[in-house]
């Protein structure tokens, strides 16, 4: 073990981000995120990849956080020439942004990884912790509405999260192969985090590439799940509804249920503290604590307790 | 012949771009230009077409006049995000046209032949002048100077014109094919017009395509030139200095001489009437002018001389 503990964190959309933030404040911790690239949309010729975008520019420091996506001091120059060129404009993408994904198009014209690239654009853009990706391969989820299978971007973006969402699908995640970074920084963590993400539309295609989920199964490091709802509401984005339509129960123990035995611990927040005794029946030590994570201290003392929690003998419930 | 004379112009840079305004604002004549695309080149993955966009730019209305190139109310975010990223950033690339760039390059990904694109662009940016492209093929103008081989904008941005050139290619010249529609707005013009533009770095990519200069000679139209030399100095480029280090004289009778009998008259400055002997020996009508056309009223009156030079018999000598 090295000096400061290992946290590789799967994370995706605002509240994975915002997790990260936590993470990456302590400076005892290294932290290691394993990304979401289903998101990932081709927009005007360029790869765009939103998921690891938030992540990137929520840890550089440069979000717009009053979105809680997209980068501050954003133009729309590009976006509104295209417009006026007659292109589908629906999905807001900044002068700033362009450029990265001008850049990052260009690299992956020129043969080299995802992976890579979205290391390089981290790091170029001054995030210290490491932003993996679950694989170099195309990954998309797809959104089964009643207009039919749409990207998640024009689920999401375009159609607002509107639809009732009657499936999902993950294109293909079964010929993908895991990195092997992501499985190395799975297999020597100190701990495994899951982020307080929508369990099906960001962790599972994660989760989905062949080795992940094997590896995380295997690996020393205890497993922490946070939730991502409080009393049955999602704080940001449609996991609610979705969980709902797809059959699970809309609450922490619906998504504490769909990691299974994978968790060793999973915080639920007040609110949801009844969920209890439900949650050690799984054989998951329920964490009961105040997740709402909008502020930075709060990021941080979150964090802090899921570190503690974790490297806590795990047997002992609360 | 219709309602209106219809003039086709070449041109490039500045000059051809202040030739095109000229004629663009007179209600009766139908203009076609023929642009340069030896000036393109690939940046970030993306394609850019100098030559073509300061033409649509300028004949939109959106170009920004202080530059004489780019557009007014420009921004630099993407570009300053590629320069953080560690992209070499030397030319100079603003928001709004980055959208076109991006539209340019997805248009052609898809297949698209280049002078529909560029013709689209222009329309939707409320070009009334059609923009004609000499070829759909690649034509590519280098620079040999004595740092070796450079790309146009290598020259003429990266190194602001400094090097001395010691020869010019056109790489794929040979091989490219006229558009149909440029030898079409030849074969039929009222009027062939060759703008006061560079004549080895702007005209010469357009003239060396196959089917262009023997259209322009079996034409009916009368061929009418503008120096882009007023005293043996370029208003604006090194037509002056690379004019010199090739071997031909810095001045409107060396320009006039690399076009040769393809003219029937050439537009001078009164500071060079006194070339006009020595163009007529070359079979060429001397008009003397003022052809300094940085002014809108300028441009419109150089363009109905023109117009009424070129209309006139053609036999009589100014």
């Amino acid at each position: 073990m090295s000096a400061r503990t290992k946290v590789t964190l799967l994370a995706g959309g605002v509240g994975g981000a915002r997790m990260a933030e936590g993470f990456a404040g302590l400076d005892d911790v290294a932290l290691t995120i394993i990304g979401n690239v289903g998101d990932d949309d081709v927009f005007h010729g360029l790869w765009v990849s939103p998921d690891i975008d938030t992540m990137t520019y929520t840890l550089s420091g440069l979000i717009n956080r009053t979105q809680g996506w997209g980068l501050s001091d954003e133009g729309d120059r590009a976006l509104s020439t295209l417009r006026t060129l007659g292109a589908d404009t629906w999905m807001f993408l900044g002068d700033r942004d362009f450029g990265v994904h001008i850049y990052r198009t260009e690299r992956l014209r020129r043969g080299d990884r995802r992976s890579d690239i979205a290391a390089d654009i981290a790091t170029q853009l001054g995030v210290t912790s490491r932003i993996l990706l679950p694989t170099d391969d195309r990954v998309q989820t797809r959104v089964h509405t009643d207009a039919g299978w749409l990207s998640f971007q024009e689920y999401f973006v375009r159609d607002r999260s509107r639809p009732d969402v009657r499936g999902l699908r993950y294109d293909g995640i079964t010929e993908a192969r895991a990195t092997a970074e992501a499985i190395a920084a799975l297999a020597t963590a100190d701990l495994i985090v899951i982020a307080p993400s929508n369990p099906l539309l960001s962790i599972a295609p994660i989760l989905g590439v062949d080795g992940i989920q094997a590896t995380i199964r295997s690996a020393a490091a205890p497993v922490v799940g946070i939730s991502p709802l409080i009393g049955g509401k999602a704080l940001k984005g449609p996991a609610d509804r979705v969980l709902t339509s797809l059959g699970h129960r809309p609450d922490a123990l619906g998504v504490a249920s769909i990691y299974g035995d994978m968790l060793d611990a999973f915080f639920v927040d007040h609110t949801d503290a009844g969920l209890g005794s439900e949650l050690a029946r799984l054989g998951i030590r329920p964490v009961v604590s105040d997740i709402l994570i909008a502020e930075p201290a709060a990021k941080a003392r979150l964090a802090r307790e899921i570190l503690r929690a974790g490297l806590s003998t795990e047997a002992q419930p609360l």
